[in-house]
């Protein structure tokens, strides 16, 4: 019996954590649950699973015989031996360093973790000799691919679904509304997410957790655009071969594969695949062009130091002001790359100077946001190229 | 430095190998080569890579240092480590034995070794600990796929061009020619295995070896027609996961999988996907009804016993009947199902038995050819639901 906290567990992917729980009880135990904002669904989500710890922001009015812990205390607690990270933003980088510190295996559905600290969470995991095991449908699948590989591959290709605007032309893109670039084709997500596949920001940040995951160079991985989303990522070897792993697009399936590795579980409520209904699998060449935050992110990942973190930031802030209606689809990336462009990096940075960053980072993209900005641009109409 | 005898040097797979070896020179030595009929071929295979032992059907008059010795001799001799059996037909049966027996490790390019005798093959592999190594594209996609996975598959997808023909209509199939059947729109292969490609029965003999291979289920074993032959074969796994191999269509690469394995070896001039060039993958249900050598073939693998031998041996006499222009192409399936009808099966036969069967399959298949047949039929018209 696995026993299991999930930090974040109100999210998208922390009720799908607990979905693939529910589903194989004899396998897997919560043991803790924290949440945000969200409390009602994280008392109904204690009231089903009683863990002995939890954790919320603000500290509720419940005895059911829990006890009321930090994130950072579930995390290395005693009595977990596992612990998914699936927080938003930042709120999962400290706890996941107390979990490595105090030995425990981490699956990381955060992002942020990787991108804004890798150098320290994967020196930490190593020091401690734990394992950081990835839930993102694609570095799942690169970790798929690579078990009982004795080699180093040759090259990673990342696939992009290309979100839903994938054809869109500049002017149709400085057009995108929040409700448009809510709605993914292929994935249910958070709304931070969603928006950044619309942008393939995302995909960016994918790539940096893979360069981090796997010990891969930047240059060694690539980007796939893969509409359909069943060829969750590829692997090329020395001598010719690719392996790639599909799946149909179901977060439920990477989460569990994290929770049962090495082995693999039979779980009667998993989609398959059917292969009557796949005709093709489409693929072709990203256009770093006319998606500017893939290349930010990419270039973000290169410079290293503080960098990300600052991507990472800045990105959260202009995804809110888009999502307020505060400024146009194409004007995230400007404001990332104005944020970007206005730091100054702090070359294997320390944890406090990594959240040093991001809050500066927050306050100049706030600051690029219209009615802050220094020159005054039209909504919907910053440009990227500006 | 592997030490390598290619039983069969002289067809399509032997030259591949050589071609692998001869890239490689300090991994891999050629110590024995055989050839059958090609022996002016042989004879220049020799003087390149001057092997310490060779056979071939006719005794050669050269001396360089090399003794002759038999294919049995060779495959298990002392100075050897790997043995790949690329001879066509029955012939690497007996060899492939041998080498067995003495504990080399046998890569299998030859179909009917395991289609054939299966059960006694994989008996031997068993009881001298040594290692059977799939040389088709299908088998060691499968193969790499099942790397590092501690949990049997669920299915397995063999992937199938369909062969030239796959979109013809009955009648367009039964005017098919020699020179149509032996224009492979993919591979590069020998002229039985590419008219065996058209009919589907390759196929259904590749179903058969992965049976064995794998000691997989029949039930559990699909076929899935992918014209573009990227896509080498599909593994499924109880998670709802699958697992691809890609790669060019060049025998090559699954070749020298076979003699790195289980590392895999940079090969400067092996060929590469371009992802610049895919722009889709396609895939569809195989039909079973216009192709029924693969149900025959399927069928008498079920069946077992000297049911696979006969069906080897009826379809190559079939094949050859067709490439004389005796019969036309949709009257080898009525051939070998007419054969396989007449046979009275030995269940778990020796290698004897087997041998037997196959000569009586020979005789029985070449009498329903015209001109031996009970029934006069005309030719190109034997219909295959007659």
């Amino acid at each position: 019996m696995k026993k299991i906290a999930i930090l974040g567990s109100t999210g998208s992917i922390g009720q799908q954590a607990l979905d693939v729980i529910r589903a194989l009880p004899d396998k897997l135990q919560v043991v803790g649950l924290t949440g945000g904002k969200n409390f009602e669904l994280l008392e109904r989500q204690i009231g089903e699973f009683r863990p002995k710890m939890f954790c919320s922001s603000v500290r509720p009015d419940i005895s059911y015989g829990g006890e009321f812990l930090s994130m950072e205390e579930i995390a290395s607690h005693p009595e977990v031996d596992f612990v998914i990270v699936a927080t938003s933003g930042k709120t999962g980088l400290s706890p996941t360093v107390a979990a490595l510190k105090a030995g425990k295996a981490v699956a990381l559905a955060s992002k942020e973790v990787l991108v804004m600290a890798g150098e320290i969470v994967v020196r930490e995991a190593r020091l401690h000799q734990t394992q950081i095991l990835p839930i993102d449908s694609e570095h799942s699948a690169i970790w798929q691919c690579l078990q009982g590989e004795e080699n180093r591959p040759q090259r990673l290709f990342l696939t992009a679904s290309g979100g839903p605007f994938y054809h869109y032309s500049q002017s149709q893109l400085a057009k995108v509304t929040p409700e448009q670039a809510l709605h993914h084709p292929v994935w249910k997500m958070g709304r931070k997410v969603t928006v950044d596949s619309a942008t393939l920001m995302n995909k960016g940040l994918e790539v940096i957790e893979a360069h981090w995951l796997f010990s891969f160079p930047f240059d060694s991985i690539d980007i796939l655009i893969h509409p359909q989303s069943i060829v969750h990522s590829i692997v090329e070897f020395v001598d010719g071969f690719m392996k790639a792993q599909l799946s149909p697009p179901d977060m439920r399936l990477p989460i569990q594969y994290a929770l049962s590795y090495p082995q693999r579980w039979l779980n009667s409520e998993s989609p398959s695949l059917d292969w009557n209904e796949i005709h093709s699998l489409n693929f072709e060449p990203v256009d770093y062009d006319k998606f500017p935050c893939l290349k930010l992110a990419v270039d973000a990942g290169k410079s290293g130091g503080t960098y990300p973190a600052v991507l990472c930031a800045a990105d959260e802030v202009a995804v809110e002001l888009f999502l307020d209606r505060r400024i146009g689809f194409t004007d995230i990336a400007k404001i990332v790359q104005k944020t970007l462009k206005q730091h100054r990096n702090i070359a294997q940075p320390s944890l406090e100077e990594i959240l040093a960053a991001d809050a500066w980072a927050r306050e100049c993209a706030a600051c690029s946001s219209p009615g802050h900005c220094e020159e005054p641009e039209r909504r919907g109409n910053l440009g990227i190229e500006g």
